[in-house]
């Protein structure tokens, strides 16, 4: 059995005896009845997920998986393609928005190149990111494949294998991503996941106008008229349409749920690989977090599908790199805290209410 | 003249050189335009309430006044009036839901009385809560005003008096309350203010059924009728209909707003506060950041009166005691992050996007 099979069957549903014991103390802390609602409800699933009714995070990790597509080809970015390369130096250097806003959340962030199109070995050997290479970038999804269904499964036991070794120091993972591209791989799965028109999906990214928006549209149409992925099938829409850092993405969260590790889901391409997560083991969703709504219009499609609700955030980001997790890492630690630090009507003497 | 004028001339605009700055930087830092949305917007409102480029700030407060409500003779609230010195207890033993909240986001909490009814010297000798009392308890607003023009503005200046000891070591503001009945005085100083039928401003507080919801609405509308406060006059309604937490709470804001501080705005009762600090001087609008969206109907109508926009967060939140200041400081500290810690394209070698 391969590792991703193994893998697979080790991801289990939410532990109901957990999710009881919490609500049970929820409902006794002083306060009116669920006044802090939804990060009540929050901390129900955080301690579902960690089988806990008194959960512990110690540390908390993004994991920026990067990599770099051949349909940059078509011209769907404004921004040249070598950026990958750059911002993956900002991040490693701590001058990118994931920088700042992990560094405020107190989040440790780890690079990881999935499929940068640059030899990255010396960043590697000095421990500055991890090595999880699949190949020098994707080929061209208008064309044919983006890859093989073997880089596929690759791509997504490379992030299993980076989620194992993060499991051991960290309790709450987060996903970020970096690939000029990689929203036209997005919005691709998107369509082809949720049956909705690529039209609907597809989003400005970087920044594009009117006219090259419409042009990503038709390069999207182009690459799903050629490949015909199978809806159902996870890999073969990843090999198809999709990239190394997406697959690598649903990796860690398949290895996270494996792990019974929240995953705080990131924008638009995380929740692109978490809809690859999903088709893999369904009960991968019960270890989702959805960090934010992103301004990509593709984003509340993938989200609904997912059925995840209101997602915590809503500020207008649209930049990715694991910056909407960030800041939701707050406030899974304040669901938390409120599970576990405050007192019950009980312990600190406080009356009740009327009935 | 009195504190309270000479404060009221201290205060501001936000100053727009800094404001200029800071957009100009953010214009230029490694992500595609405004990708982090919402809080540019936020680090460029800090950079003017603070008038520097790139603030700092230093070490973060929420500000918890307390005080009793005659009004709760009427019964308005679901729990006994002894329940706000417990909740105070509580939060001075680090139990309560602020406690937690405050924890995680590193906010240091202190309680003020402003109006308990209960000796509470001995806490405040040991230094475990701050003496600003204007009385014991308001009268009931059902009947006669809740307490004299002289004691409204003793309760303002009360609170100045507080926000003029924590500027020494605190660059950002923040607001909370405690006080059984307090959520009736808010709807009733939200009424006179917006101008809405109590009907549409009364919520469920600490969790009235539809029966005793009416009979609060009632109460409201009764103390307006018996009142008759001068819309336009900050003093007058926080006599006729007010409290002694409320008036802190508004002087706690001129006083921020003098110093040049950020106030993070928590909830209903913390928003009615904040609508009597800007009839006092508009300008105070300049220096609120408003936390986020609570469960309370009327908070909406509030903060569409005092200009705010969409809040932060909106988390269903409805427990006041500054919990929802605490999670949006987390926020404020990412937009200064944002601000002060990524590289612009320059900086960091990074290519632009192509015109």
């Amino acid at each position: 059995m391969s590792v991703l099979e193994t893998t697979l069957k080790k991801i289990y549903p939410q532990d109901s005896d957990a999710r009881d014991a919490a609500r049970e103390r929820l409902n006794n802390l002083t306060m009116p009845h669920w006044a802090l609602g939804d990060l009540m409800d929050l901390a129900v699933d955080l301690a579902g997920m960690m089988a806990a009714a008194q959960p512990v995070i110690r540390k908390k990790v993004i994991t920026i998986m990067a990599a770099d597509h051949g349909v940059t080809a078509e011209g769907v970015s404004k921004f040249p393609v070598e950026v990958t390369v750059q911002m993956l130096q900002n991040v490693v250097n701590g001058g990118a928005g994931i920088s700042a806003l992990a560094w405020q959340s107190g989040t440790d962030v780890k690079v990881v190149d999935m499929g940068v199109h640059a030899d990255l070995t010396e960043l590697a050997a000095v421990g500055k990111i991890i090595n999880a290479k699949v190949g020098l970038g994707t080929d061209n999804m208008a064309l044919g494949p983006a890859m093989s269904r073997t880089m596929a499964q690759k791509a997504v036991e490379n992030g299993i294998a980076v989620a194992e070794t993060l499991a051991a120091d960290y309790d709450l993972f987060g996903t970020g991503e970096l690939g000029i591209g990689n929203t036209t791989a997005s919005a691709a799965i998107a369509a082809v996941v949720t049956g909705r028109p690529v039209a609907e999906l597809c989003g400005r990214g970087t920044g594009l106008d009117d006219l090259q928006l419409q042009h990503k549209i038709a390069v999207v149409e182009k690459a799903l008229a050629v490949n015909t992925p199978d809806a159902k099938d996870g890999l073969d829409i990843l090999a198809k349409v999709g990239g190394f850092e997406i697959g690598g993405l649903a990796g860690l969260i398949i290895g996270a749920a494996a792990h019974r590790k929240p995953v705080v889901v990131d924008g638009f391409i995380s929740t692109a690989a978490a809809l690859i997560a999903a088709l893999l083991e369904p009960f991968t969703k019960d270890y989702m977090i959805f960090s934010h709504r992103s301004v990509e219009p593709g984003h509340a499609a993938m989200q609904e599908w997912l059925g995840c609700g209101r997602p915590l955030l809503d500020l207008n980001f649209r930049l990715g790199e694991g910056t909407g997790a960030a800041m939701a890492n707050n406030l899974v630690e304040g669901a938390l805290a409120i599970l576990t630090r405050m007192a019950t009507f009980e312990e600190a003497a406080v009356s009740g209410a009327d009935k």
